[in-house]
């Protein structure tokens, strides 16, 4: 896919691989929910912001694209950015990479929404702008990595 | 989505659920699972019959489509059915019900593999045969369903 | 051990399984939370009943010992009883059966708490009650299980 | 607790969360597989390097004391150590700290068996000189900490 300007490490659990001797299927949506917060932490003051503005945001829709297992231990990067953003929806799309080979992608689709009413809700316009920078932002960046433990300035 | 004729019983785990107070997306990926082996059982002699005929299945791609929020201890349902099998491939077609209402569906694909080249391998004519006659016999039978812990003769 | 009057029936999930090959250690906890909500639903008017009252629940500690693995797909029986129940507190004791030979056990201790104080609060003698009336039936009945989906009169 | 010189860093994962909004009482038992495996890599080859000689190791006993729940995004330690090591079986202990505040501890049991035969065999002495170095450093050396992604040479 490439494009990507963000990632975060992690590191396969033994706990997450079942008697396949791979990690589970189901876990690629767990990585790409880790990505997408660390995203959002990195960018956009974080998702505990986002909730303290009354909004929260629900996952519409998952795909994953398997191509290579991953096993115990592999460190991977979940690259991840914001493929749209419109109204009150967004959608991200990740891709996973082992040694710098992509062995999975795929994508999410959200919905943002008032958080006592459960009405869908206009994104702030304040995380839509700091999205659309950190976005546009590849021609001049070069590509950051953010591990999961330390915090980058952008 | 309709044309279901298998489902399976789930019941959503108190450790299911998260801080928003529903059950987390990537569940949804290991209820699809729970159907389609409980699927393979009922139609084509289990996913362990396959693996001792040195045939290993891997999911492809996944994909969910959430419509309405599950909770701690709803009683859901998961249909199952083939929706394609061609060569070594194949692919499961999924319905989430609670009390007869779609809450979400979603799809995964598959390649049949030979267990110790890990080489795609064409699926065997007798579970391709049995899983068609599973499918065929929508017209004739009205839709059935199977609990996880109990076994239908089809 | 013995002495148990309730049981709850768990199949071994793919997902569950770990590169050994056999159900992940954490797993146990949750199929002891299992049980532990289907007795309080058997005896007690069930957990979601509880957190009317404005009562919550923790898990204070607990213990599991594994003396044989369980693989994908057994049919497991996790058999569940209140072992001691005094103040805000009370314990559940679990043993896991397969084909009826025990092959783990453990316990759970845990406080109940007022929802909004997050006080220690004492178990409401309701609850009490039931929970004694149903462990001292120990000598008039014999051991009842209860399937996950079914429920039993007691 | 105290007298531990090595940890690894966790972060509070979203989908680790339960719908009473902590951290759910199973994945303590993660943390420490993670912690453990931290250990073994830093101190005594690692565990792959352990499963190349051909033995592999069982959990017999987890047990987990919660003191304060942790909470979505928590950082936390997972202290580590090995408190026991005799013939076939060791014994590790823990503690969840946050912001240097203990907020969990507990312990695994471990047997270490011959892969093939799945017979109680002798902890290599290599293996069991690394871990005795390790834990007799500790009047040496002050407390160190890993994270999940560096490592320490020791």
């Amino acid at each position: 896919m490439g494009g990507f300007h963000f990632s975060t490490d992690v590191r396969v659990r033994f706990a997450e691989t079942d008697a396949q001797g791979v990690a589970h299927n189901s876990n690629y949506l767990v990585w790409f929910e880790i990505a997408r917060i660390a995203y959002l932490e990195e960018f956009a003051g974080g998702y505990p912001a986002l909730r303290e503005t009354g909004l929260e945001s629900f996952v519409l829709e998952s795909h994953v694209s398997y191509r290579l297992p991953a096993h115990f231990d592999d460190r991977l990067k979940i690259h991840a950015r914001v493929g749209e953003l419109r109204g009150a929806r967004f959608r991200f799309e990740y891709e996973v990479t082992r040694a710098g080979e992509p062995i999975a992608d795929g994508w999410t689709s959200h919905a943002c929404v008032d958080a006592k009413t459960l009405r869908p809700t206009r994104i702030p316009q304040a995380l839509a702008d700091a999205i659309a920078r950190a976005e546009s932002s590849s021609a001049a960046s070069s590509a950051k990595s953010s591990s999961a433990s330390s915090s980058l300035s952008s």
